[in-house]
């Protein structure tokens, strides 16, 4: 198993992440999830746009510019001879000392991992999450970092109740994404997914579907989804049905025509 | 440079972070920040109670009592010589594959690392963070995760606006807590704090000053500080002056008696 750390591919048992390092002590960090089809990652430019961004933000340096950092995912693609599957891309701060203020001259830590594509998902049913909410209040609800425990609260939620997957309503009661992906819900026949503003966060997906007019932005409420036609979530990894929402379905509580089409087109 | 990891000394510059950890990949853990004075650890059943409870909050399994904890923490002070000094113990779900989800079954990690004590603060001058809010519908807010982003973020805006420190409002627009400690203000000669439902972290320095009368909990906004006597901020490194909030001073611009009194007693 190869994975590229700090400008080289290596094994992963050789790969070493220092204990002082801040992405594992803050969660000071960013990733990606990039799709990996016929050998190529798929809008790998865009994912790399949003993680430059998103480290502006974090004031983060990425240490390799956009090109390297596609010749190294290109690298790890051969050296593991995949053709169907994920990258990970991950961004840290490096090693720092006690405390929370970032050091000034940080030496960043950059990680690439493989996995296998997941088995094809069929249709899910969501729970919304009761036991947290996402923070639109924070622009972190519009990074991809490394702060992911209210997501992983949310999910362990819905495998309590049964469910493959949660629902996040941000602070206002309004519903953001759920813990891995973007939702879509059709109402009176136009696709709207929430925004950005909402805690939603602005997927790779999301914005193809948006640029090319599949789908408008809207906030939305648990009651939309009462009165949906159908619903379905998004990420880099694909679009996957919705049925049913706390146990009640979505729509007729099948994969929608919506959905189909949209996938069929991808 | 000894730390502790997964149950044995070992060398700093040994000790490996496996890139697919959960602390690294998604911030999943928690941590405690502890104050050795004497040798000792103080008030170290407090701490691995908060853990313990924490890790049940988020179904993580703590691969060692509080006994063998106490034992690893006293070896590393010994190992290191540490007379006065801080250590950081730090507890992840350890390595998953890809995904939100946990792992059924985790081999969580546990890493204490010590650090010499920081130099004796002076009085601190805070903003108010305007980039970043607190969650305080998240459980998450009252835990000490590696989910400290937001910390972090508020810390780079108080150095941006030339200030020590950032004091962080909740969603609802109250005080909640600075980056790294508990806020008291004295109001009308009662010593307040925010309680822990407006996103205050249950400090363990905050638990022992309720419990001992020397304060109370009260939701506090920023109008409060204008009209406040003192103010200061209290963690486990000790009690510090908040003498200024956004270039304002609070009470006369100096240490306050509250605090003074306080930190004698210590």
């Amino acid at each position: 198993m190869t994975v590229w750390l700090n400008g080289r591919l290596m094994a992963a048992a050789e790969a070493r992440i220092d204990p002082a390092d801040r992405g594992f002590t803050l969660g000071d960090g960013l990733f990606e999830t990039l799709r990996v089809a016929g050998g190529r990652v798929c809008h790998g430019d865009r994912h790399l746009a949003r993680l430059s961004a998103g480290a502006r933000v974090l004031d983060l340096p990425v240490p390799y510019g956009p090109d390297a950092l596609a010749a190294a995912m290109a690298a790890l693609i051969a050296a593991r001879g995949l053709e169907d599957g994920v990258l990970r891309l991950t961004l840290s701060r490096g090693t720092g000392a006690r405390g929370v203020p970032p050091p000034p001259d940080p030496h960043p830590t950059v990680l690439i991992t493989a996995a296998p594509l997941p088995p094809p998902g069929g249709p899910m049913r969501a729970v919304i999450a009761t036991v947290t909410r996402r923070n639109e209040h924070s622009p972190l609800s519009r990074l991809k970092t490394l702060n992911y425990l209210d997501s992983v609260l949310a999910r362990q939620e819905a495998a309590r109740r049964g469910a493959d997957e949660a629902l996040l309503l941000n602070t206002a009661g309004r519903l953001a994404e759920s813990s891995v992906a973007n939702l879509f819900v059709v109402l009176e026949g136009r696709t709207v997914t929430p925004p950005v503003a909402d805690g939603a966060l602005p997927g790779i997906r999301r914005a193809l579907l948006l640029e090319r007019g599949h789908a408008e932005e809207r906030s939305l409420t648990p009651d939309d989804l009462a009165r949906a036609g159908e619903a379905f979530l998004a990420n880099s990894l694909g679009l996957r049905p919705l049925v049913a929402v706390d146990g009640r379905p979505v729509g007729n509580g099948a994969p929608g025509p919506v959905w189909a089409a949209l996938s069929a087109a991808e």
